[in-house]
């Protein structure tokens, strides 16, 4: 399979391509970014989309800015997409999908390549019917910009929807404001940041004299890798032209 | 809808009576124990078998080596029954189906009323085939009999299982003995003996760059009560007339 | 050494009783509750504040609306006096070395039995002047009333002490209101209330590449009884006739 | 205060050689590799050991095989030195106490840089004596050469020092051989090793219903440089000649 990268000057689409010239089974044929030239593994990142014409898989992760014009050239070029660039909500997968129309290849828009991410988010949801209440815990090093995390607030919904219904009411007062965390969707969320943490969760469900907890812990951009590769050997048995997110691919 | 329990002066006997007891939708009517007499909520605790005649549901905690001649009174009397006696096997689970028949009730053998164990291995059977590798600890009181623990044992086999051929090759030298853990089908087992512990599980499963883990901690007996109401409120509607297991219920 | 118990009646009176009777080096001889009759292990527990008299030490679980009066009486029978009743805040220990005087026994105030929980906030405060930054993260049953717990209050004080000027600066913006959790005097607390869980602590320092964190879980009241014996067995060698706390009992 | 490295080419040496340089009240003026040349922020590692007289301090990250010979050079300098070459054995240190004399500067060696694994080891013997067991759990990367850790035996060592005479007896019977894992001076030691993982340890004290933890995660050589800045800020007032060990440094 003739895998290209666009965007592969970025922190995300170098480590990618790195990762694609070590895999056995994918060819790494062509870089491309808008932005800056350079070379990987002796491949040249090309400043022209057509360097990117006769790949089989295209992993696009550049600028939210210039991803549709990149997308609306590989469907051009009849190739299927991974789509790791952020900023696809619910608003921007219609209009791609009004601009993927039947492909001919296909694309699949991936929020998160984490598999652990991902599972842990599903396990949640698998688990969230047959708890009273759960909370989540997120710790982050403490340069991160937001709080409570992303993950964390989609985590939160999907306990949320699964278990409907189910509000732990809580007794306790607070004393000091904050204490009890932030509200979302009724589920509790509280984050940790400090210097020495990468990127943690723990999603606690408490029952009857007993607790349940999920942990995911990531300590680099490595661990979005095995998610991407995932992808890229998977695109082609995709059964809509147009698809989001790993968990089909995990088999969830 | 009608319930007595069988073995009521035991331990998990007298703690299922006192839970169906503050049940709003469940009538505990009758108490049954060879041994012991006595009395629960104002119920009597019978020596006769017969007292539980007329019950809609039989729960099940007496001892192994009288089991089969209770089953098979409970049976005659058209009861379903949950049965949380310990000791049923593989031999055991077919001795009980030939006993059994077509009931006319339906039988629920359950080895494992916490669901959140239950939870806990099915889980680790759906992450395994996502990851290289797997390892398992579990931590308990310094008075348990055996170790490694019978869940992490089976946990083991289920990962194994799932995650056919996956074997993380070790590269450690054990440089003292033990060091790296029992081996149980492959996956590495470590338990953890002391006082101030209950029963607790960790199974951490690595990958490129991230860890995801699933922790079960339990602190009382009181864990096991809701699974056997799930069981009693479940029981009329199941398929077979014999089945193992609180999976199905919890809708793995 | 004879020992006696006021408030025997009580949670904790009742359990340091049992306590006691166990001891090899212990005698318990007498029982007083103001309230509550009965008797544990045989011995009677009287109504009369004169049955402790003739004891070594007086073991002190009452109420606070009485504990002043019962202090007077123990003092007056010569006793040394282990005081675990709540509500003693800085006047109270005040007016109770004017009541004290030289005694001519001792008396030890002890705001927390957990030897677990002393040694955790003394550890926080040796490692706390080593790190940049902290958080405190406590996680207790449903039924608590307050959050955050008044340990980690006293922790976060302790640890603002110890660390003086050390302040992290948090970037993150609060998207959701409280996901930051509460300052107590610069350091962020966070307070998870589920069903399952009983008294768990975790304070965590993250400094460059690491992280280290200290744990404490009780699991129940037991874990207060190895903390009442040690002061029952030092009082007499205690130097000054009012104390506070188990700090100097543990060597810290 | 200038500021020297030898071994300025190793992983430790260059990491050491770029902190420094960000220092704001160090100076870093001279670099020596016996081996390799190059530049680190444009100063020019050197092959001749000249280049570092002149120096305060230098820090030494050079091979075991050389080490004695820098040392020596080092002296006749006047430097005072931090060493972080491994392979200081009692012999070893021996040899160097007569090698160094009185200097005219310090020799500080130090087996770990890491604040949080020194503080780790100082902590665990600090509780061992108030609880009657303890087991240490390390968690490392699958390419770890041997089970268990050097520092989890070090840590074994000292809880077995610290609490004399403290043995739990394993009521547990190994069903599988190395469940409850190596014995080390009479502490259970468990060795776990999975990708994903970077190098972490817990001590678990358990106690009559409490369980005290102690844990260090680290992500990275980062946290050896706090360790490295402390000890070449601190070096010129040190008590004796030679010394061993951040300890005193932390106050502990």
């Amino acid at each position: 399979m003739k895998v290209g990268v666009a965007g592969a000057s970025g922190q995300m689409g170098s480590l990618a391509s790195t990762t694609l010239l070590e895999s056995d089974d994918l060819h790494l044929i062509a870089l491309y970014d808008a932005y800056t030239a350079g070379s990987i593994g002796g491949i040249p990142i090309s400043q022209s989309r057509d360097t990117l014409d006769g790949c089989d898989v295209v992993v696009e992760f550049s600028r939210p800015e210039v991803v549709m014009d990149n997308l609306d050239a590989w469907r051009r070029f009849g190739a299927n997409v991974v789509v790791g660039t952020s900023g696809f909500d619910a608003d921007r997968i219609e209009e791609l999908r009004e601009l993927w129309g039947n492909g001919p290849g296909n694309c699949l828009v991936v929020p998160n390549f984490s598999i652990g991410a991902v599972l842990m988010m599903k396990i949640a949801e698998l688990v969230a019917p047959h708890y009273p209440a759960a909370e989540i815990i997120e710790l982050h090093h403490d340069r991160k910009a937001d709080a409570p995390s992303g993950t964390s607030i989609a985590t939160a919904r999907r306990i949320a929807d699964a278990a409907e219904g189910q509000r732990r009411r809580v007794d306790s007062e607070e004393i000091v404001d904050g204490a009890l965390g932030a509200v979302v969707d009724g589920v509790r969320v509280h984050a940790v940041r400090l210097p020495g943490l990468v990127a943690h969760q723990r999603v606690v469900f408490g029952g009857d004299g007993e607790v349940l907890t999920v942990s995911h812990d990531t300590i680099d951009r490595s661990s979005f890798m095995p998610g991407m590769l995932l992808a890229v050997r998977s695109i082609r048995d995709q059964k809509e032209p147009v698809a989001v997110g790993l968990e089909p691919l995990l088999g969830l």
